[in-house]
């Protein structure tokens, strides 16, 4: 029977086992110190020999649990018997028991398999996974069903352009930017309220801190709404869901990072500016006139709503109709669409979505499309589709953002960008 | 503020608000009575009027709720004003009303969009979506990590066969069979215990009820473990939770569908059989030698375990090395893999995987692999990887057995097959 690291204060004078990495070894004189990494944290084990161990193989150990001071925790196994279950070699790459401040991300990416045993570099992982739980676990509460779409797709329906071409068969088709026409058809099917976590497709060139060409997407999507005012009220509660879900689950990990996060009360004052107030605010924080909201506005904004309401996060609806897809519900020349942004970046599109066969018809030809081209798209409203609207939260860039970190692809396990390919 | 259909039963007397979808229309004179359906069921509008509704179009409504033991629960609306959200389009190519057992399963595909409007359909993924829920919450409280793993690889870690081809700007990447090397990878980097929910891809040319060429694979993988013993008794634990939480969530499915779970105790009867036994046993009960368990071995062999351990469900151990992935444990020539057939269908695959380097250096070359061409699944190894295994469930399978569909198709929102790209 196994004990954890996090156990073994409980222990004393009892005879565990322990099994994990082997984190790092000092010998002093006759005397060894060995810590143990496993899942839960580490324990220092004690061997009154040399030891020959290489640093991350794989051992497990039989010892009597002991009180020390100095030891992390506060406990120590005096080792009794002890196995290499998997000898490391030598030569690794990165360091996994230090701190990785001055290695680049590159090498902290090209080396992956390593960089991830890293337990700062684990535990943002950790936490992603917190974020899914609370993710779903909140929708449920509110009678949404968990939805799982093909990712292989005929065509783009944010039009033809960043899409990466699979040979499929005899077919040419295309990896899905994201699950917006599926998650539409299941609104309108009937199922009414909609959530998916799956991966989506950028095939786009840009290699920037703030993009990923694969991402996993939130994708939330709601029928019988009146407008995007309550699809904002619902990520409010999400995000309120997900904060508290994580704060509980991964104090360990949000100190680590320093981090910490908008209370409920707080993301209820969430400010929600026009397009043009955003770029009004924007321009006077820069000193500058801006013609668009660009990643220095998005930090600039981000900066004003904590200044003026007390958090790093805002909603900025009324996109002009010619930045949104054609499927957004028009408002004369603006859109019943937002953003939302935190902490400097956007991390939420979304808005209602044209539900009236007739309207859509009208807007294609305004976008470059054809009724045929759209043929299975219009479907889904030839027969009756309520008004509806959702969005979508970058998983990566909501992990970042939880945890400060510099870059997007930390967020990632296995990133994907121009040049990166594996492992 | 909207009443659901469900509410209904509860608000005699009360005016209150329904929405949703025109599912039936019958004409009595100069009254009419419309069946109107949301996401929770269905309740009976009256209007005192002949109503020009065509089938699907999204209504709502307000009205007096009045006790009526005809109507569907007991209570009907009495309309006092109705509003069209969405007039749908008379030519419906199939009926949504109606049972569609004569219709051909292409037919329910090809207007995917339509068929999932068919409560009875509609509720197919109602199921799934609590089977997705219920296998990650439990083994949350097991200890394990969500992990979302990249969907594009350089190589496939099953062989080179049956990989879709991705256009990567300049390089050429396929679609991942399963995130076997990436759950590998982040057992050995500590998390010990990790699943992930991810699309999967098989560049398979057969179209059978039993392939699709997408689906969802439901992943699990465990480091220090004995054998793959404590993989079958987590796979029993496993079911056990989904379906006792599919029964909780879902009776009324189960209901309409017919459908009965095996218990806890029930599953915990699961047999284990040698793959030689169990071609001794299905040979027997077929009556003629078999070489392979085919898909008419595994439904004698799910029969022969219902007669005799009353369960329709059994472990197949030991598959001989020639069928398994290189990455298998081997056992002489023998492996320390395994089948969960459930139902007739194979629904899992797993084994322990090997863990050692020089093992693994040692087995490539007999499965004409170079440790060139595996050098980043090899660093996982290089550097101390724990005993470990996992397996993994075909979503779609588990969904169609626990429902006792046909075909696996039918339990896939938009299927991808030979010949199936859209919608």
């Amino acid at each position: 029977m196994r004990t954890m690291a996090r156990e073994i204060a409980g222990c004393e004078g009892a005879t565990v086992t322990v099994s994990g990495w082997v984190h790092r070894v000092r010998e002093l004189g006759a005397i060894s110190f060995v810590l143990l990494r496993d899942r839960s944290g580490i324990v220092q084990l004690v061997y009154q020999e040399k030891v020959g161990f290489t640093l991350e193989s794989v051992i497990t150990v039989q010892g009597e649990v002991a009180a020390n001071q100095k030891a992390p925790g506060g406990y120590e196994v005096h080792v009794s018997s002890s196995e290499v279950l998997a000898p490391a070699e030598p030569d690794l790459p990165l360091a996994v028991n230090q701190d990785l401040d001055g290695v680049s991300l590159d090498a902290i990416l090209d080396h992956r398999l390593v960089s991830l045993r890293n337990p700062r570099i684990r535990r943002i992982f950790v936490v992603q996974s917190a974020i899914l739980k609370h993710f779903a676990a909140y929708l449920r509460t509110r009678d949404f069903t968990e939805i799982k779409s093909s990712k292989l797709i005929g065509t783009g329906t944010e039009g033809g352009t960043g899409l990466f071409q699979v040979a499929y068969f005899e077919d040419k088709v295309y990896l899905a930017q994201s699950p917006q026409f599926y998650k539409q058809a299941l609104v309108a099917s009937g199922m009414e309220r909609v959530f998916e976590v799956g991966t989506a497709y950028r095939a786009e060139k840009h290699d920037t801190p703030r993009h990923l060409n694969e991402y996993v997407s939130l994708d939330v999507e709601v029928g019988f709404i009146d407008g995007e005012h309550e699809l904002m009220d619902l990520e409010v509660e999400i995000l309120a869901a997900v904060f508290e879900g994580v704060a509980a689950d991964c104090a360990e990990e949000l100190e680590l990072f320093d981090a910490t996060l908008p209370s409920r009360a707080e993301l209820q004052q969430t400010p929600r500016i026009s397009h043009d107030d955003a770029r009004q605010i924007a321009s006077d924080r820069l000193g500058r006139r801006l013609f668009e909201i660009n990643p220095e506005a998005e930090r600039a904004l981000c900066d004003w709503a904590l200044a003026e309401h007390g958090v790093e996060a805002l909603f900025v609806y009324g996109f002009p109709r010619k930045k949104r897809p054609f499927y957004t519900y028009p408002d004369d020349s603006r859109t019943r669409s937002f953003d939302l942004l935190f902490r400097g970046l956007e991390i939420t599109t979304g808005g209602k979505r044209i539900h009236q066969y007739a309207m859509l018809l009208d807007t294609l030809p305004r976008f470059g499309l054809t009724p045929e081209g759209m043929a299975d798209y219009l479907q889904i409203f030839r027969y009756g589709c309520p008004p509806h609207g959702g969005f979508a939260i970058g998983l990566e860039r909501l992990t970042q953002k939880i945890l400060g970190l510099q870059n997007v692809k930390e967020a990632s396990l296995f990133p994907r960008d121009r040049r990166r390919i594996r492992p």
